[in-house]
């Protein structure tokens, strides 16, 4: 009984660090091992408890949780392969700086690498993926052992929110018995509370002041928030630069004043002005002609990240500035620069009416499809979140949509583009925001993580699947891979899953549409409750699309540089 | 072109290696990076491909095809965390000392740390729980980097088949192009074979002979073959020693005249004759009760493991013999041993006679449910395989059963005994036998890897599912977390899922049945095809129906002792 009291006591400190840290939800897989943990996480009332089964899911899910505001989140799985489970959505968070906090319950050493059942090598499990591992000493109850847990809580969850933020792994060692002691016979005893004063952060931008002050081109990668992209926006407005991203930088609501490069995709498939400077903030958006024009600049390029990583695939930023979006618009607010004349930016400007104009023509004369639907989302959706599932959907959206209802934060995972875990991040993502989701995602994809549905039924979260069906893996008609003869592309990659989807939506208690026109399709949207949407099209249909596309604007641009 | 050639040679070399090292299988994850990999394996007339979207499912479908006869099985997957997703099979292959082959494809160093889209760290992905990493050299065509190739494939395939054996992980970087040439462009070049002859392993167990004159007792654990426990039933007979197993071990099927104790879970529940040696083959079985006695006995304890791991949990074995039983069995026979009389076997025997009479009472008065299924399972098929699930399956089927047919080999993932992976583990068993299996499974084990079923749906595997649903994680209502108040008990453990199996069947083309009787039952089983047989309980009623029996049997024995 004693046993059982020093367990609770234990655990009261360490979960008081883990609060102190910033934690307030948590999201639990069922096990044996973990039972202790599990318990006092969820009788504290301070602590939203998820539940689910599958610990891949369950991590997305967190992950979900964490990308809406980057609070820390902890998982809690029980010992042995379960622990594994959760590796795909911490490689994810490690690339996408997401402070997941894994708490993997484990056998006592006692039962270490002597065959013990549900044992393995936990310390070390997730190598190099996470920025910081804890082997937690077993539970005591002695002053200095409350204060150690209570410290090591706090400190490790630290580590995942200091800059540049990630996952961490804390493994804790259970003895039996593992059910900690009733309520009612623990001594309250809380311990003095730990705080961290996170520093100010300024940036002195004096040095570069000249460049500045010349014609320059603004990137922006990675997901941002709707308040990020304000400050993006406001940045490039007192630049007087042009400015690109992809959907996720969430820059696609733009002013009317700034020159925002919606079609970048296809405006960098012709010649286009050469800047003096190039700007970028963080890792590269997804577009790949953007990215092969890059290469060939030669201008000083700067690179910003929030916590320093030197994340340039290119290797070719000259100046690296460690800031956050807010900070880095105040040191040049600070600056009381000249700003350049509004011809560069017209001149870029320009350059987006025409190729925008190309994929409005174009989307208008298309039949019913994958590529129609992409043009489409993006406006319709209202106060919601839209997220873009890997690879196809996102970029479709990046070439085709033309604008952003201003209500719709974009997300996706863009980590390690992975086509795991997507249902699963949107149930986080939808909890956590409290906001409808719309998941754009294609067939493949939304079969890899079909697990993660039964989470959005559990708490019956406002999610709508548009799911893109083309029975197989459509973005390798986008690729190489589709040079290679039909009977080896289709073994390989055409991978048919052969899956009917309506009867996926009976099974969690989806309603299921099979839109046949846009304006069905619409008509859909911004419903409440959980709905998936079919749109049943062949691979070939988007790549011959985008083809034309692109050959129509290089024309143009040809003619237009005639004249 | 050249390149295309040269990467085309190196991938013939190292596939060269993995097939003179014993590599015939090969699991195929689509994606982009592995396409020179997938494309080079698939045109390979020696090597069988198969193809699973969800690298969870395609890691266990390996496990299963390694499983039947110990060969090496190559996964290959794309970079990313597509690679992260093998890790719960990497971890159950490790614990149970399977070879997998696993082939990561990956980015080349300059687009690794730098924010390259889906790459991150895959080398020493998985820690400590492969046997050997290796990081391959990008691809080239020189006579050096060609042996090289040859040599690394079957230098690390080789690590993976030296016991104790495991998973090994190689590293292949690919850069763009990552088509390879046509199979008509390649001169023929094949590389001089290599080959490795296994030692011979004797055993000289002379040292020993005093102690297996004595009366022992044979306990064994982990799966073995049919011909392995013929072998282990043959030492029994030849030193008239008791011998206890659980359901993997295969034992089920004795011969007459050897005491094996098939209901040791009921038997060491009451008091049992002291043995002056005890002879243990690998890690324990799954009965708690006889793990409980051994650590009150003091006798000397004889380990024998075929691969020296001294996987023994209670620390307690004085003798390590690394030896194959068949090399142990050799060894005994070289000894000529004077036998001990019949009547300590005699003793056992009647124990088990007892033991096994209040099961077939109590079973024959059950109502129809997880219990009588358990104790019918293992007589009514033929000729086929079974499957028995974490961990209310096998726990059931160790207690209940009270023998097998003697065609049914029966298998499960006992080595970190996680709930993940299990459909797809018994889609490669299935695939590799070329047998029929029937799975034994609760809902949330079959819930966790439904994505497992779509290889059983496109290969047309003989599967059938026996389906335990209590609707939630019916082990914990024998462990201690059923003492909890009724609330907590649900919120954390009772973990409903509520999902309609019948719709699953469905989705998966499988035939579905809900007997209502043994009868309906016994006809359903050994069928072609794909079926799904559910059968709903509540939580209690094994834990009710086993704790009568068990007090029934120790209320017989105080009876029996007090005669």
């Amino acid at each position: 009984m004693d046993t059982q009291i020093d367990l609770a006591k234990y655990l009261l400190a360490f979960i008081q660090g883990l609060k102190e840290a910033g934690v307030s939800q948590a999201v639990i897989s069922p096990g044996s091992r973990s039972t202790p943990l599990a318990i006092m996480l969820h009788r504290d009332p301070a602590i939203t408890t998820y539940l689910d089964v599958d610990e891949r899911s369950a991590a997305f899910f967190g992950l979900g949780l964490t990308k809406v505001n980057q609070q820390p989140v902890a998982l809690v799985c029980t010992s042995g392969s379960a622990a594994a489970n959760y590796y795909p959505a911490i490689c994810e968070a490690e690339a996408t700086n997401q402070p997941l906090i894994v708490l993997t319950t484990d056998r006592p050493a006692e039962l270490q690498g002597v065959g013990a059942p549900q044992a393995m090598d936990q310390v070390n499990l997730y190598a190099s993926h996470v920025k910081k591992m804890v082997q937690l000493a077993l539970p005591e109850a002695s002053a200095t052992m409350l204060a150690y847990a209570h410290w090591q809580a706090f400190a490790t969850t630290s580590q995942a929110l200091i800059k540049p933020k990630g996952p961490v792994q804390i493994n804790l060692p259970f003895r039996e018995p593992l059910l900690p002691a009733d309520p009612t016979l623990i001594t309250s005893q809380k311990l003095q509370p730990i705080q961290r004063l996170a520093p100010q952060r300024q940036v002195e931008l004096a040095p570069l002041k000249a460049l500045f002050e010349q014609p320059g081109l603004i990137i922006v990668g990675e997901e941002r928030s709707k308040q990020e992209a304000q400050l993006l926006m406001r940045l490039a407005a007192k630049l007087n630069w042009p400015l690109l991203g992809d959907p996720l930088t969430n820059l696609g609501d733009h002013e009317q004043n700034i020159a925002y490069l919606h079609q970048a995709d296809l405006i960098f498939q012709a010649k286009v002005p050469t800047p003096a400077v190039i700007l970028r903030f963080g890792r590269l958006p997804v577009t790949k002609p953007v990215m092969q024009w890059l290469t060939k600049q030669t201008c000083p390029t700067i690179l910003v990240e929030d916590g320093s990583q030197m994340k340039d695939q290119l290797h070719q930023a000259n100046y690296l500035i460690d800031s956050s979006v807010a900070n880095f618009l105040a040191g040049i607010n600070d600056l009381n620069l000249t700003p350049i004349k509004d011809d560069w930016k017209q001149k870029w400007q320009n350059y987006q009416r025409l190729a925008e104009a190309v994929v409005q023509e174009h989307v208008a004369k298309l039949p019913w499809g994958h590529s129609a639907v992409a043009a489409l989302l993006g406006q319709q959706l209202k106060r919601q979140n839209l997220f873009l599932a890997n690879s196809n959907s996102i970029r479709l959206v990046d070439r085709l949509s033309v604008a952003e209802d201003q209500t719709v934060q974009i997300y996706g995972n863009r980590g390690v583009n992975g086509i795991d875990g997507l249902n699963s991040t949107v149930a986080g993502i939808t909890t956590a925001s409290q906001r409808a989701t719309t998941l754009l995602i294609g067939d493949l994809a939304f079969f890899h993580d079909m697990n993660g549905l039964a989470m959005i039924k559990r708490y019956q979260l406002p999610v709508t699947v548009v799911l893109l069906n083309n029975n197989g893996g459509g973005i390798f008609a986008f690729l190489s891979q589709s040079q290679l003869p039909q009977a080896e592309f289709t073994a390989l990659f055409g991978t048919p899953q052969d899956l009917n989807f309506k009867k996926v939506a009976e099974l969690y208690d989806f309603k299921y549409h099979r839109p046949q026109s846009p304006a069905e399709f619409v008509k859909l949207l911004n419903q409440p409750g959980q709905h998936l949407i079919e749109i049943i099209d062949d691979q070939q249909a988007p790549v011959k699309a985008w083809q034309a596309m692109v050959k129509d604007y290089q024309g143009r641009m040809a003619e237009h540089h005639a004249d």
